[in-house]
């Protein structure tokens, strides 16, 4: 923004954020529905928990049990803590017991280990055993961590970091960059409520993150150490073990996409930044206008989606996107950008520079002096009516023999996609049938993928 | 060749060889004729040379000199040698002057410096003025050398030998690897004589030459030295200077070459190896054929030929030739197989596999967090309607824009084509025009160049 479109009275930082915090805090019908719940939940769960085991409590945890949330927000996680001292399999049967009679509608699901999922008056509720432990660097699974989180936070955020921690998940879920699935692999509510805690509050967080250069280290407690090092473009040490990055799933794009749209929100301040929308899905036309005008060749796999939580499903996704992209490059068809989605079908796309190869492709043998490799080779092919030579360039003999695949749809057709490297339930997908479209063909995607392809057509930061 | 083929009576290698020297073998009459052109010249051209320096001499150097020329070689080469303490000028001088009386229809040359080059009685005759001096390693330019390597190998060839070189030379003339010109970039007549008696004779050079395991090293006077180290496939330090290898300019193909077909002789000798055919031209109905059964593009530049000795023209050629390939492929249009060519025009011809590209590509921008030139370059093309993006990949920028050049074609017709590294007089030729030649067009080099499509398009070792 310019001093001149400052001085004509431009949006400022606050006056934006008043606005934002308005839709975002929850009202007080909101709050109360959400004390009724939770207190009706923790009673359930805490009979059923006691019933079988006297020594067992009861939590909330997460953003509402922090009073972080932002209205709309419908996830209450309820933590059942049982004593180290019960084995595993006790734990895991009690857990679901007492999940069953907290949620009467609940169904089974498996993360780390099983819980029970379900609805009460509207919200999305967990029940999830664990164990109550003296240390986090004592766990035994990643949901024995999550009290120790929510211990450590309950203790920081006072009533005014609680409301930037709402702008910054307002922030964060309008640019694109929240959530830790592995979909999205961008910022958790707990990295996200660690930086505002760090920095002291959401413009001080924006003020840092246009200036962060990658990797960006934060260690709260500063109890990180020499035995652990992270990869990773933003580090930030787990105040409750030294062992963990709390922004390992973070990746490169998501911390630059913060950056940016950091920046941008600083010199131009908005309420659109705080608004996600999707993009209105692309039409068949407007597919058609972009493919003349790039000259591409898109070509597309699409396959019965496997049924698989999302956090299993995107890795084999990114797997499979990342393999078919690979061997597409090694046998010539140049890709300009790939993409993958899933919802009924599973689609790895990719576009292609190169989609048409010649009929046949230079194939080097060994160097003329390696004389018995050689003379195998030569004799290999001296009589071979389907090659062009052998001849000699430089130091070794050469052949022209048939390419395999002279399109890239005859490659995604043959039977030699399967043995790229694949996420195992798409590689049984795609064992079970698939169809390869190819140019216009990708049309065929819109009615169920319209908004990816958009996003995909008309990228944005 | 197995067993039985020798036992039904193939031809064997002595047979074959004395086939090979009754033709190779100057007659009585060849012999006579040269004898009375040889005594002619050294007397003309010891008259000229004394008449201004009483203390010049005149000798015969080369094959013809010392009795390994084969039949139909027609080259006589005249050194005619001054005292170390005339002058340069003076040598030059004095040496246009001999070589024109020796020569009255001669004409001047120019090598590393000016020499006269004519015709007597149907023999090509060189007058070459040079240096006599006490060492080869004092020598002032190349051809000072000539003398000292004739008067080596004029002590080691006896008769027996001297048939063994010109059996040689017919098989390195029969496979194509004769002539250290830099448009054949193989053996000379010195190497070859030296390599005939460093292992005694042809059969032994076959035997070893099979079993190579380049880098070879030859050092007959057992004089190289640590401070000379060559970086070639083949070396033979030249007996009469430690610092030079003959073998310099002999490149990795004709040492592979001369390799592959030691063994083929060996293994089933056979007169055809010694007699160099060229293939019929390409006529367009096959150079069709093999475009459709290869589906490639071939694209040609053609331009009138710059008016260079081979020795001047060749490497600028090559050096052309490997600027546009280089060229071309970084412009994403991949290269399969190249080639050069030289009469009349001048092409460079390259094979293409991939000759169209779609009308976008990928533009990489500065990281994200190297904050003022990431903003630099978002701000570039944030509004730009003729770019796809910004958008971020991993930790950076990225544009999609316009590619300069979709076809092979558009960049070889565009201006873009002077800028690549090409031999200067091939530069200044394009700059006053060429002609762009796609596809089937290529057959409008067969007139000209269809023993060199032949050869391109149905490669022998």
């Amino acid at each position: 923004m310019s001093d001149d479109e400052a001085a004509a009275g431009a949006d400022d930082f606050e006056t934006v954020v008043e606005r934002v915090l308005e839709r975002v805090e929850p009202d007080a019908d909101e709050r109360e529905t959400f004390e009724a719940v939770a207190t009706e939940l923790l009673r359930r769960a805490e009979d059923a928990a006691t019933e079988r085991c006297p020594d067992a409590d009861v939590v909330l945890v997460g953003s509402t049990a922090r009073e972080t949330w932002i209205s709309g927000d419908r996830d209450v996680d309820v933590f059942v803590r049982f004593p180290p001292d019960i084995d595993r399999d006790t734990l895991e049967r009690y857990g679901l017991a007492v999940g069953h009679e907290t949620l009467p509608d609940g169904r089974e699901e498996y993360a780390e280990h099983p819980y029970v999922t379900g609805e009460l008056d509207g919200f999305d509720v967990d029940v999830v055993p664990c164990y109550r432990l003296a240390d986090a660097t004592d766990i035994r699974s990643a949901v024995d961590r999550t009290p120790f989180h929510d211990d450590y936070l309950q203790a920081r955020l006072d009533a005014e970091l609680a409301r930037e921690v709402r702008l910054t998940k307002a922030f964060m879920k309008g640019i694109g960059v929240y959530g830790s699935n592995l979909r999205t692999r961008g910022f958790s509510g707990y990295l996200t409520e660690l930086l505002v805690c760090e920095y002291g509050g959401f413009r001080e967080l924006c003020a840092a993150a246009a200036d962060w250069r990658p990797p960006v280290e934060l260690d709260p407690e500063a109890h990180g150490d020499a035995d652990h090092q992270f990869d990773d473009p933003l580090v930030v040490i787990d105040p409750t073990d030294p062992g963990r990055n709390v922004a390992a799933v973070c990746d490169a794009t998501n911390v630059a996409r913060l950056q940016h749209y950091a920046r941008d929100l600083l010199a131009e301040p908005r309420l659109d930044l705080f608004e996600a929308e999707d993009p209105a899905p692309l039409d068949e036309a407007a597919l058609r206008d972009h493919l003349d005008r790039r000259r591409t060749t898109p070509v597309a796999v699409r396959f019965d989606a496997p049924d698989l939580v999302e956090d299993q499903l995107y890795p084999q996704l990114e797997k499979s996107r990342a393999g078919i992209a690979d061997a597409l490059v090694r046998r010539g068809f140049d890709v300009l950008r790939t993409d993958a989605y899933a919802d009924e079908t599973g689609v790895v796309l990719a576009e292609l520079a190169v989609a048409e190869r010649p009929a046949v492709e230079r194939h080097e043998g060994p160097p003329v002096h390696v004389r018995a490799h050689a003379e195998d080779f030569f004799d290999a092919y001296a009589d071979d009516p389907d090659v062009y030579g052998p001849f000699i360039d430089g130091d070794r003999y050469v052949v022209e023999r048939e390419r395999e695949f002279e399109t890239a749809r005859g490659f995604l057709e043959s039977d030699a996609l399967l043995e790229v490297a694949l996420g195992a339930h798409v590689e049984s997908a795609l064992a079970d049938g698939y169809e390869v479209l190819v140019g216009d063909e990708v049309a065929a995607l819109g009615p169920e993928f319209g908004v990816e392809l958009a996003a995909y057509f008309e990228p944005v930061p």
